[in-house]
């Protein structure tokens, strides 16, 4: 009996594909001695990347497939008209227990609609979610829903805190995570009716870890707790914020050591330290959207990520696919749905 | 006849009043000369403050009142019980006539209240907002609402965005304003249906300047428009995430100076410099929220701010009333309703 994990990856998604895909294959073969590959897409153009490398064609299997779901398509129209594409390939190998999870860096809408037609939600779990890590003063914070629902009602809410609660415990091995629903302020009456009703019910269920209540913009950088609950258009605004705020401190810094003779030179004395920094946030590192709620492992990697970044998207995967996310997420959810009937009330 | 402007300061506001109102006040006082102060409060402690700065004393009154909105009060409740305070006071003189403009570092929602309700809003606003500036790639961008509502509609969204143009052009000097919806991607047909509604009237609109339709979170920092329009909510998500991400960087860096003797050596030849950066960075140099669509010129210091930021807010105020802020929307949105009647149409 071999404990041998195998991931699907859709080769042609993503700006660069498949170079990055074949690449960053190649990086997480080395971490990860124990996995096998299936490779889907367009054969003609990934082998001759894999017989550059040896180790990596030996643990890959191509399936060859021309079609590919592009970037603009809309989910429906991918749902559709992908049916023999590499993304969706690469997810019906999950469902047919081919591979024990999937990584795309191609069109995160289709993903998302082709992930939840063919491999569905788990029992109890309304709608899936998408999920990232922020760096924090503390650390890391799990963050969801990211951008797959941007209307949420209360128990949409409930269910993303359930699911990233699992997450936090399972995944990140956090015992008793904390947890909170991103809103305008702290006080009780803050925000609108979802935030109240999911408030509500998380104040009075019995999820492993501590409630927090509301938390705020600011407190996702802090890292006042384990995960951050929103919605997903709140989610997408705040990641998306976040990010531009970083890319406008980097390029005002660089520019500063670049503004004189002596901050270049303090540069160069800085120069290792400052690489450190730079690892720390380095957008690479926090590659890999999560999606949670479905009955499979699905990451998402960054369309426009390199190699390194997309190595790390399938170490997220196999983190996920190790630890057991799904199956811990389903038992959650099973148990939620026996103590806390409230949860499943609030359904506006 | 003098051409001298009046504000109105309620000296009560904010983390270490009255100190930082009086010692702000005197900074603003050396910047516009051409400025009187009505300052409002508890006498025994602003006089003491006010008997040390002779210059400042000679241009200011003080209006005595023992009553005080505190940080934590319930809007509603400082509306009834907090008409004699000196947030209400201050508001009152400009409804009076007393004074041009009022700015306070006290509890926000009692004075948008107290605010809305003194000076009603103008003609055609529904509701008003609380716009800033961000500092962006290209300079500055102003976005609009910040928190005063959580829930819009298609028609508030609109309203804001007429604001925001009339703030651009007149206050900023910007003669043809690009202006955009936050949303969670720039295809015509994401987010929710307050914005479809919004963004259909904007396209069809006579606004001066350009409406791009949709810009995404990390457009706030490229500075991609003049005027970023969106819900209360979300920009207040928007406004704390950003101000959390660059704390978090800037602890960062300060760790990163200080982990090796040539980091830290690094530090002081680029000092100069990283002293313009932090400048340009400063929180003070963005401190003064605006209340836009109100008749009259209202500016919100942040509380925990010192006496620099708070002669920052002065100055917004003051630029606001110099170029005729209240006089442009209220001619703006007169033009708005005889042309683009659609405009009152999308109310939800």
């Amino acid at each position: 009996m071999s404990d041998r994990k195998t991931i699907a990856l859709d080769a042609m998604g993503g700006d660069e594909a498949p170079t990055i895909v074949i690449r960053g294959a190649d990086i997480a073969r080395e971490r990860y001695p124990d996995v096998d590959f299936l490779i889907y897409g367009r054969e003609p153009e990934i082998a001759p990347l894999l017989n550059k490398l040896a180790k990596l064609k030996a643990v890959a299997t191509v399936i060859h497939t021309d079609d590919v779901v592009r970037s603009a398509d809309k989910p429906s129209i991918a749902l559709r008209a992908g049916r023999g594409s590499s993304m969706r390939l690469a997810i019906n190998a999950v469902r047919d227990g081919e591979a024990d999870g999937v990584v795309s860096a191609g069109n995160t809408g289709a993903l998302m609609a082709m992930a939840k037609f063919v491999l569905k939600t788990l029992p109890g779990v309304d709608r899936p979610a998408i999920a990232a890590f922020f760096p924090t003063l503390r650390g890391e914070t799990l963050m969801l829903d990211l951008g797959a629902n941007v209307l949420c009602d209360g128990r949409n809410l409930v269910d993303f805190a359930v699911m990233g609660n699992a997450f936090a415990r399972c995944v990140v091995g956090v015992q008793q995570p904390t947890y909170g629903l991103l809103n305008v302020g702290s006080e009780e009456m803050k925000g609108h009716e979802a935030l109240q009703d999911a408030s509500a019910v998380l104040r009075e269920s019995d999820l492993p870890g501590e409630f927090v209540g509301f938390v705020e913009g600011d407190d996702i950088a802090k890292g006042t707790v384990d995960v951050v609950i929103t919605d997903g258009f709140t989610g997408n605004i705040a990641l998306k914020t976040a990010e531009g705020t970083a890319s406008l401190i980097s390029e005002y810094m660089r520019r500063t050591f670049k503004s004189s003779f002596f901050a270049g030179l303090g540069y160069i004395l800085a120069r290792s330290a400052m690489r450190k920094l730079r690892k720390r946030l380095d957008p690479r590192r926090y590659n890999g959207a999560i999606f949670l709620g479905l009955n499979g492992v699905v990451v998402k990697s960054h369309g426009g990520t390199d190699a390194l970044g997309f190595a790390n998207a399938i170490g997220v995967a196999i983190d996920m696919i190790k630890y057991g996310i799904v199956e811990r997420t389903r038992a959650d959810f099973a148990n939620l749905t026996q103590t806390a009937p409230n949860a499943q009330a609030v359904t506006g």
